[in-house]
């Protein structure tokens, strides 16, 4: 939840989406490199050069910083995710590779740096509305691609969508959650593959 | 590891059996209570009403008293797993029961008090033998009733074996391993169902 959704919004030049992006840009730098537990908006203001009224103008919090940086972060993900759906034809291959994109680029975003991890545990605990979001724009792409494929006959019918959407879900959370892939790193090389393969045999027409 | 099978065995009574298991029943209600990791073996001798030498005498350290305590909790969630497989005759059935009585044993086992919770997370981050042990026990459970459905014509037999028993093992792993059934709390209701009902469209023949 940004403070633009929740505040009345304030009377803004129109410079203040540059701003607010340059605040984000450079907190995120610091972010990751101090880690986002132990860092105040203080910290922060110093690191950047702006006062803390200044960055209090555009963000009503550090969780608010911290948002905007973990909805770009996701929308990332899912932008590799898409890009990579969009290579395949069939509905079955566009399976295998949401597993194997979203697990890559969840590994990479998330635990190359490990102190943007930090953000990535924070939203998934609290459940911060850009995570909500994401989840079921995950489902929602999984949805679209069943029924393609349900329409294309290389899946079943039978079981109601919604069941098989939040089945298939399910499967794939030890690799897109970050509190679940923290403790599946010794598995995301194989498991994706073969738990896609086992997603694509429950859904053999 | 138990300090047997990796020392020489002491000459030791006739009791010492029951020594040990003494010691163990003591230290799963101390470590309960006040927690795994801030007790040491003197605090468990004070509590026991021994003295830390006679411990040492029948456990090499800590870990290996945690580890008989991780052992025979284990043992029960197997227990309790087999028993509910027994009362059903049909594969499918035995598969579903396997999802269910394990995710509600060890939600009972380990969360039910979560001191105890404590010996599990360091036993399942740090692989201790009875954690590796447990881990193949259950996939030699998954391989017999996949091997009896094949055989009865209720699961199909193209996929090689292993592959059907590891894939089925990951997907079953938010539920069994505590450092992922930790996160996935919200869920432990209807995952379960829903990960065996697709586990099963996947094994149709």
């Amino acid at each position: 939840m940004t403070p633009t959704s929740t505040l009345p919004a304030p009377a803004r030049g129109p410079a203040d989406h540059d701003v607010r992006d340059q605040i984000v840009a450079a907190a995120t730098e610091h972010f990751s490199r101090y880690g986002y537990g132990k860092t105040t908006v203080s910290d922060l203001a110093k690191a950047i050069g702006f006062s803390k009224a200044y960055i209090y103008k555009f963000f009503e919090s550090k969780q608010a910083i911290g948002e905007m940086i973990c909805a770009n972060c996701l929308r990332q993900i899912e932008a590799e995710v898409s890009a990579s759906v969009a290579e395949a034809s069939l509905p079955p291959d566009k399976l295998r590779r949401i597993f194997k994109a979203s697990t890559e680029a969840t590994l990479r975003l998330l635990f190359q740096d490990r102190k943007l991890f930090e953000i990535a545990a924070s939203a998934a605990t609290e459940r911060w509305q850009a995570v909500v979001d994401y989840e079921e724009r995950t489902r929602q792409l999984l949805r679209d691609v069943l029924q393609e494929g349900r329409q294309s006959g290389d899946f079943e019918r039978k079981t109601p969508l919604d069941e098989t959407v939040l089945a298939i879900h399910l499967v794939m959370r030890p690799y897109l959650n970050p509190l679940l892939l923290q403790h599946s790193m010794d598995s995301t090389d194989q498991a994706p593959a073969l738990l896609a393969s086992l997603v694509l045999r429950s859904l053999s027409p």
